[in-house]
């Protein structure tokens, strides 16, 4: 290997429970800072590591992605290895490819899945309680999944935006699908999307649940959403339920992964 | 309800991870010894419980059994509840009935189902590493069933058991069966026995995992077994992928759970 620069994507999974969220902060624990730890440690010199989705704290990921660029001799089948013995077991790299230049975590995705589980029964199961929300109530998943419809398409969001720093220039989003569906006492919400508002899956979530729970009737979330007014919109669920499951990087991935999803989760 | 004396089975789910074991200890957070301080604290004094199963350090419980005996007037189907409030996000109870003044968690066992997990993926999965053995080889789980065979049935484990202060008053037990079987890169072994000697599960599964590596032929395990000589047999595997998954009190009871079990895992 010689010493020219190198762009990398990699595929991270992480544990929100103890970071910060994905984003660096100073003096907290958070996944980009320890992963830019890392590989500024591994390649001698500091490195910034682009993130697909900043998780807020809590929030899990099964496969985020990160890209990076280094002139590190290390050859790329042995970067992930090498990484992971500096890292630590709630922050794990599963997959390391070259990328061309232009590749950014970011920018490049086409499109993201999040799931979101929450756990019904009346006792919270031990072993999932880092990952589902406990929320022990009976769940009319069928109103539910009626009410998710009308996510489905472009859309302003604003009523699903939790306020930012960080204002985009448009709270228009496109949602591919949402689905709403149960397995044992969980039920688990996927959504799929191009891009996302800041908390806007667990606003969603959190509306969806007023309705699981015969709070709201289907057509107020649908309401909710025409308002473009944040008070409209039921409360944010808890980061602990939900996770970045997985980033898309062109059409055709998105659109076969959720084929066999669907293949798989016939109701 | 009056004062009288009531006797109560506790299904007890617990991830062992921070627990110095089910049985009590002076000064060390013991799933017993935080049971019993809750039981105290809600019946207004002092309260001994019994484990089906003295799990050691860092061992999981998805179904324990404990036994105890209460004068306090909180109907039953309130206690769960109760003491859950009094416990810990990693210790709570699932159910809770009344018993005869005869029953005794541990004594009226009929058998016990233990799953052992190891994670063969190169990378660990995140979500699962506080409740699976990380063993990064490809494992041979056909040989691995194969020499569990010699398992099954009346034998004297004395080559399986580990050293310990309460030595039994007889090394043979009863083994009904043992399942070896894989799913998407974790392995699984089932045993479902009458008792069992000072962690002999995880040493059958150390040993096994020899196999399963292709170290050890699957004849040399039923030779170990032979000798009743512990530096026969192989290692004993690590806690954390071992879990108590539930205890049977009557013959039908576990005949009926094992066929369950069977019809769903057809290979």
């Amino acid at each position: 290997m010689d010493g020219s620069e190198r762009h990398l994507k990699l595929t991270v999974q992480y544990d929100g429970t103890e970071f910060h969220g994905w984003q660096r902060q100073l003096e907290l624990r958070t996944a980009q800072g320890l992963l830019e730890e890392a590989c500024s440690q591994l390649f001698g010199r500091s490195v910034e590591v682009a993130g697909a989705s900043r998780t807020d704290r809590g929030v899990h990921a099964e496969g985020q992605v990160a890209s990076l660029a280094c002139v590190h001799p290390v050859p790329t089948d042995r970067v992930g290895r090498a990484l992971n013995g500096l890292l630590s077991s709630d922050l794990q790299i599963v997959h390391v490819e070259p990328v061309g230049a232009d590749f950014h975590a970011r920018f490049s995705a086409f499109g993201k899945l999040y799931r979101y589980v929450v756990d019904c029964r009346e006792v919270a199961r031990v072993f999932r309680r880092r990952y589902a929300y406990h929320h022990p109530r009976r769940l009319d998943v069928d109103a539910m999944a009626k009410a998710s419809e009308c996510f489905v398409g472009e859309h302003d969001f604003a009523a699903f935006q939790c306020a930012t720093d960080q204002q985009p220039s448009t709270t228009v989003r496109y949602i591919d699908a949402v689905s709403v569906d149960t397995h044992d006492d969980f039920v688990e919400v996927n959504v799929w999307g191009r891009s996302f508002l800041y908390k806007m899956v667990r606003t969603m979530v959190g509306t969806l649940l007023e309705v699981g729970r015969g709070a709201w009737a289907p057509e107020r979330v649908a309401a909710a959403l025409e308002t473009v007014d944040r008070r409209a919109a039921g409360p944010t669920a808890p980061p602990e339920g939900l996770c970045l499951v997985r980033v898309f990087y062109a059409e055709e991935e998105m659109a076969s992964a959720r084929a066999a999803w669907e293949a798989q989760n016939v109701r």
